[in-house]
């Protein structure tokens, strides 16, 4: 066979099996509860709907379900999804979406089209790794910008722009998960965010609004998407079905400025020509009948309860230690878990997993290989049984530590 | 809004859009003939039968079809294709297997994980437009090997390759569409497979077989596929539902050996996660229940009808002169029409157009931009009478020109 280490690219050289496949191949045990996915809850699926919701499709639109379609996305479908935007104060036409296999890929060619290597990306410390794949894939050199419970830092985001800009480097974009952001379940605040359409309008950069999980939101008030406060000028929004529906049909799309989305279908198209007809119809439907926002309180009513009996495992179990506490998000499936200094998650998850329960480790959401006192927890998934007995569980793994 | 022609990366600025799209909408106007898509008949769709499918799919998996999946495709599917392999002489384990969201993206994560900017790629004059989008996106340095009635010409091919070897560029790999090929209808012959696999072996060079037409047979022997010849040594299949089956699902797949397919599934991860586990259970299902040989050979019957329809309207209408002469494709979708040197077929179109009739220019399958009196002809589409009509006025637009 052919000597593959020489023939392979830079990319292929750059992706490497990540540390989370890894782990969580050790997770794969009898009696493991695991907080390290982030999958919905099945439970919540509408199964029924879909049997009914495909015979229509079928009915109604026959071969055009199972024949090629246009690569920006079905007409029908964008129509749905320029009334979804318009309820959160979006005003776009069709000219401003392209529906994509899924946010990930929506994440993938926005990276296609924007990053050459060594390009600075702004991303959040911690950020969605799903995200910092694809641009290290790209070979992005990607500046970390530390977050708080409002989200990213913006003295520090300032300052770093304020030193790109004197440099030869050409900065692309800032990526942000403004809700309930994947890993950190933090919100970035309505005063930052209007800050934050100020600053890439004065730095001229673009910023990369990535939100699945903006409309599960259980309590509080939703602060404005990006994408509201500056309508398709400097800002890219990526969306997904995946969390508000179901993510077995790979479905997201993107907004943006027409200019922009013409690249990217472009680039879509030679990627895969178009994306699926029969599950963009599918979708359609479930949007036409008003499933959409019945599912939606569905989902949330589910989370909502997880998440709150996440919060109050925490209270009972977690020893009351400096340093030691978590994030209490309004909305979405993830906390975080932030350690004292001197404790090791990466170390900690060996020995949880010996008490049977798992986490995905902070530091492979940090760009900077940093926040080694920090995991990620997932409350959509597991019963509620298994959250508060995995939380008992990981408790005691932190005690011991602690000792 | 922000400097996009600055903004973009260099793979942006590579990709256009194609000479094909923006001919094609001239195109559309009514009483139009085309013979310029690649669309399969969806008169051939197994519309009834996917009814009955989804629910069956529904009933039997529930939320697993509607739950992410693992990024190398789902296990029944796997199955499915491993049989439908072997059928084809080609025996492999579910780790060779990569399920991708179309051939298309099997091209795409190809060229991710190989190509660098200028390394050489070889390719077929003429060879498939979307694998040229591809390679010429990634930077690949393209050279074109002229072909003839039975495939790519071996004596260029390894003079190129010779000289290649005394360089320092690295070349990457030969990319053939060997069965019916697309565009130029035409099948490499049984004994230059076989030297293709010793060129292969002597040069140290990978193959990507591209086969979407291979079941497509209406009539003589199949020579053996590149794969069942040395079984993911040296060669990379990549296969689709498109054709066999229904495009709407946008569902291909990948034969190669284990380490490529991690690595191939390593570039997917960050490129969509997975590929929709909905669509890969009812092609599961579809294949379980034994119709997609049925479906081939009710496909095969339609197209090597048209295929006869339109060989009979080019020997009716065609005009006798020296130097106009189409291939007599044995499968596939698409035949190959060559015109007297003299006559520009790029030219020829816009008066095609205006007789009514299209088809696509030879020179967009071409890398080096020649094949100027050449034109593909897609007689899977249109109906019996479309092709006879629609060669009667190409026929009388290629009459006018050579007055």
């Amino acid at each position: 066979m052919i000597d593959l280490v020489k023939n392979y690219g830079i990319h292929a050289r750059r992706i490497k099996a990540s540390v989370i496949r890894e782990l969580l191949k050790l997770t794969n045990k009898p009696g493991m509860i695991s907080f390290a996915g982030g999958l919905p809850d099945p439970k919540a699926f509408p199964v029924e709907d879909m049997k009914d919701i495909c015979a229509t499709v079928i009915d109604e639109f026959g071969d055009v379900a199972l024949q090629y379609g246009p690569t920006e996305g079905l007409p029908e479908l964008k129509k749905e999804l320029i009334k979804l935007a318009a309820r959160d104060g979006v005003n776009i036409k069709d000219e401003n979406i392209l529906v994509t296999v899924s946010s990930q890929q929506g994440l993938d060619l926005i990276g296609k089209i924007f990053i050459d290597p060594s390009d600075p990306v702004i991303v959040e410390l911690p950020s969605y790794i799903g995200g910092l794949q694809v641009f290290h894939g790209y070979g992005a050199s990607m500046i970390g910008i530390p977050t708080d419970d409002d989200g990213i830092l913006l003295d520090q985001l300032e300052e770093t722009l304020e030193k790109l800009k004197g440099t030869e480097e050409h900065y692309k974009f800032i990526y942000l998960v403004p809700d309930f952001q994947n890993p950190a379940g933090v919100t970035l605040s309505q005063e930052r965010r209007k800050k934050i359409i100020e600053i890439s309008r004065t730095y001229d950069i673009l910023v990369i609004e990535d939100t699945p999980y903006r409309q599960l939101r259980f309590e509080g008030t939703s602060p404005d998407s990006l994408m509201s406060l500056d309508n398709t000028n400097n800002i890219i929004s990526v969306y997904t079905f995946s969390k508000i529906f179901v993510p077995g049909l790979r479905l997201g799309w993107i907004i943006a400025h027409p200019s922009i989305i013409r690249k990217l279908a472009l680039a879509k198209q030679s990627v895969d020509l178009c994306t699926p007809t029969f599950t963009q119809l599918i979708a359609y439907e479930f949007c036409r009948r008003g499933l959409l926002e019945k599912h939606i309180e569905k989902v949330k009513a589910i989370y909502h309860k997880k998440r709150d009996v996440m919060l109050k495992a925490l209270e009972e179990y977690m020893p009351k230690v400096e340093g030691l506490r978590w994030t209490k998000p309004q909305g979405g499936l993830f906390l975080w878990l932030i350690l004292p200094k001197h404790i090791n998650a990466d170390k900690l998850f060996y020995e949880a997993v010996e008490e049977n329960v798992a986490f995905v480790i902070g530091s492979a959401f940090h760009c900077n290989g940093k926040g080694q006192n920090t995991m990620r927890l997932n409350f959509s998934y597991p019963t509620h049984e298994e959250i508060h007995e995995g939380i008992h569980r990981l408790a005691k793994a932190i005690k011991n530590k602690l000792k």
